[in-house]
């Protein structure tokens, strides 16, 4: 290709809507043009990194046994009714008539329509395991569409779906997803976690984030200093903190005039924080009010939380039912709670001995509670959120927190949308059974923004090799020496013919907007053909990444160029 | 791949729904299946079938000097206000609204999004031409959605947009086109004709349809028996006819009783029926009367009277209408209208001498009509019909009239589109103008209809080498007998090797269910390894379009199979 003719209108000026480097590069470089809030033309130079992208999901799809099929983006409502997702959903899908009055939706996912599809077909245990795919456009009225290509409306999804007789066999699926997904992001040259999540609206048992690791990511998540262990914050285990045995002392209540923030409390008893106890009040959809109790410098984890006492929505507790139950907000303790009310004791308060926490009573607190003695029945979970240096889980070494990008997710469904919409099958023995299900998602257009969010400097993107829309970028400095463009032509012929894919810059432009494009788009490497190439036969290779900078002749840069490729 | 593992329903019976073959071996030998009306799944051997097709597209593409892009397939109303279509499209145009209760669309066309898109930035001829194209999904809400992929709401196609800086360029651009649909028609093994069509609702001046001729195709086209003419019906010229020269007679009123078609009159006055006028009334949007006057054994093609008189709708007059403006429905003239009553005489009938007619007279008709000499005032114009055996109007020869399927179409759009969205360049003068557009459709999912159209049989699909699922499938007899697996294994891996796309069916099946979905599939060759060929080294190969049966051994079958597909 000749960037002569190459589509890529490129900005000098960041555009004052984009906030974060990917979407004001993609804005800048000529990747991406905005058509309506969250919805993109994608130009040339951004279609040939996501074909990029597409092309490795394809290959470890097809590996791992997938076969590629195409669904429709535009779905019937009464698979979604029988599914009883129409309404779940809420406004975050889009949802149209035909002509006729029929309700469709734009598929945000696409659940029912396979299950649908294989109810109608798959009848033996001998037709499993089948493990179907597609890349295709999918569909959220986001309420705030933002970040580009981070939080669109209309994205690339591949998603697949997985059918098996028992849970073994989804077993073994859910573990070549698994695996493919790591081959996936690794050849598109990300660095990234799959980390434990919560399986939220779309259900299922056990689920894993591929994470791309990225400061102006969305997701925060826990990652072990040693060993692999990584989860969603949202979903990472917490593990109990024991503090240093002591005496129990005996329950005293103490006036704390005016103290109705932890911080007040432990200054005006002059307490160490880990020494207190922290209460937050919610209710859910049902009105129930839930008090939780976590240590002072711990935050209450809502999802865990949620899980927990069964509700599907929080929300901060209305003063008035804190009072109802016998609580005194600011002051709310465990104990003198009226019977009944549902309390939830974080497990390291459990542990804690001769702690501050609420009396009930205005300016009032408790002093040398010590929860195991004092705190009568109560529900015991793990409720918090895990922080900075908690110990990992898994292996004992501390965490860190820091944050990513959700580019993959694996789920196991189980038989949820089978059962739902009876898509069975009949086992060894002649049994009906409902197919038990797993479903995997890459987001395609996302995964490009990730990789830009992990690749850039203050000049523009850096692309991985693999994804890049063009590995090589050849410019020759002055487009009107005959010289050099002789030159250029002949190099550029030869990179093709070997096999590599090359943008020839014949653009009559100053060498220095070229090489400004050159590192705004972020092409691996820069090839440049200037007077030394003719005159000294010393042709100028440039790495992107890290600036560095090879000479070499006109016998031998084609080696070069291909082991530096190797190495990007 | 392993026809075990391939996810490919069949179906023994015929679904009822499904009307024409293409449907129908759609259905039944599992390449679609339907998810809502004209809205489908496409499975496995579907989808390789359209990948082979897109791959040839955008390959010509590509070679076109196209780039590819992806526009949304989510377009916003204040686009198609601003071109004034978003009302024109009407109920064929599927709408939405999104949370905030903004207007959109699913994409029919792509004029709008991408005049926006290039208005904002090519600002100078030195950026022309350039050739835009996307494959995706498109919309239409089609009141009786039919024929299975054939007339679909959801639908794949390629568009391609040209922008020039003046009508050459365009002419350029839409030769390039042109040859490319010639290309890749020709590639995908199709029989096709690029016929002239009517530039329809989206506008333009000149536009031809790629027709692949299927005798249950919904266009009509006039095709010489001699040259490469062809036209869509809509659109053919019809070649004036001259009687032989004869005296003009006096007119001369008679009486016809009851006579009200023409088949009465011909039959009262025995006269032939070339002799004879038929009148047929119609109005426009704006309630016009316009009385059309053809001879007797032609038909008004309305479409052509439509662009004669500037009318955007037609439908038959009402009676009063007729009666208002001085005619005599059954028996109405030219003679004796009302002033301004709009007459349009196709020139066929302005040469005819001593003809019959009506006479503004119930039961009366003229004779010896000399419509030169008595029609007075008319506007004289081609509003005919092509009809088998006319002369074609390029070479003369006689014209036959056959039906099809429209693939593709390309449109001089000129500067409807640029001028309505202010898309202007600056040209060599500095002057600004606006850019001249072409645009340039296939329909990838139809492609593949009509192929299956032009090519099965009462056992199945034939398909043409280029598009098929599978170029080969690999038969044992029987898959639990070791040598003949070992020797298909063998066989398999060394196809494979050859850069041949084989499918293996190692299924346990009987070898009649194998050899009945082989045909039913439609592989251009069935390999088959039965005891033969593990015994007498005699491998069999036939060929699915001829059924032509040829043995050959281990050292040898490679190079035959190589040949073999090379032809089809």
């Amino acid at each position: 290709m000749r960037a002569s003719k190459l589509y890529a209108p490129t900005l000098r000026e960041v555009p004052a809507e984009a906030e974060i480097p990917s979407h004001q590069l993609m804005l800048r470089a000529g990747f991406i043009r905005k058509a309506a809030g969250g919805v993109y033309t994608y130009l040339p130079l951004a279609w040939r990194t996501l074909r990029k992208i597409e092309k490795i999901v394809r290959e470890e799809m097809d590996g791992a046994d997938g076969q590629e099929i195409a669904m429709p983006i535009m779905q019937p409502s009464e698979l979604w009714r029988e599914s009883g997702r129409w309404d779940v959903f809420g406004e975050e899908m889009f949802k149209l008539n035909d002509r006729h009055g029929r309700e469709f939706c734009l598929g945000p996912t696409h659940e029912e329509i396979i299950t649908d599809l294989v109810r109608n077909e798959v009848r033996s245990y001998k037709q499993l395991p089948l493990l179907l795919y597609q890349i295709q456009n999918k569909y959220r009225d986001e309420i705030r569409p933002r970040f580009g290509l981070m939080r669109g409306r209309e994205f690339i999804m591949k998603d697949l779906y997985s059918f098996d007789k028992d849970e073994e066999g989804l077993d073994v699926s859910y573990k070549k997803m698994y695996d493919a997904y790591t081959k996936i992001f690794s050849r598109c040259g990300l660095v990234f976690r799959p980390v434990e999540a919560d399986s939220g609206a779309i259900g299922g048992s056990n689920t894993h984030e591929f994470t791309a690791l990225a400061k102006n990511g969305e997701s925060e998540i826990a990652v072990c200093t040693k060993c692999d262990y990584a989860a969603n914050i949202e979903k990472a285990e917490a593990v109990v903190l024991y503090p240093q045995d002591e005496n129990e002392l005996p329950l005293q209540k103490t006036a704390t005039p005016n103290a109705k923030t932890i911080e007040a409390v432990i200054e005006y008893l002059n307490m160490p924080i880990e020494k207190s106890i922290k209460a937050v009040a919610f209710q859910d959809e049902k009105d129930r009010l839930i008090c939780v109790f976590v240590r002072g410098d711990h935050e209450v984890n809502e999802i865990k939380l949620q899980n927990a006492v069964e509700a599907v929505n929080l929300r901060m507790a209305d003063e008035n039912a804190i009072l109802a139950a016998g609580g005194i907000p600011g002051f709310m303790s465990p104990i003198g709670l009226k019977k009944g009310t549902m309390v939830v004791v974080d497990e390291t308060v459990m542990e804690m001995k001769n702690a501050c926490c609420g009396a009930n009573e205005i300016d009032m607190h408790y002093v040398n509670a010590n929860p195991k003695r004092d705190f009568g029945e109560v529900m015991v979970k793990d409720v918090r959120l895990i922080q900075k240096n908690d110990a990992c889980p898994h292996c004992g070494a501390s965490v860190d927190i820091t944050r990513g990008i959700e580019i993959g997710q694996v789920f196991k469904l189980g038989i949820k949308y089978s059962s739902a919409l009876r898509a069975t099958f009949l086992d060894e023995n002649g049994k009906e059974k409902p197919l038990v299900m797993g479903c995997y998602g890459i987001g395609v257009s996302r995964t490009m923004a990730a990789a830009i969010e992990q690749y850039h400097d203050e000049n523009g993107i850096i692309w991985p090799r693999a994804i890049a829309p063009y590995e090589v970028v050849l410019v020759p400095v002055n487009a009107k020496n005959e010289a050099q463009m002789k030159l250029a032509e002949e190099i550029y012929t030869e990179l093709k013919k070997e096999g590599i894919d090359v943008l020839l810059d014949d653009r009559k432009e100053r060498p220095g907007v070229k090489f400004k494009d050159a590192d705004l788009i972020g092409y691996p490497l820069r090839v440049t053909i200037g007077p030394k190439a003719v005159e000294e036969d010393k042709i100028e290779i440039k790495v992107r990444k890290n600036g560095k900078t090879i000479y070499d002749t006109k016998d031998g840069y084609v080696k070069n160029i291909k082991s530096l490729l190797e190495e990007l």
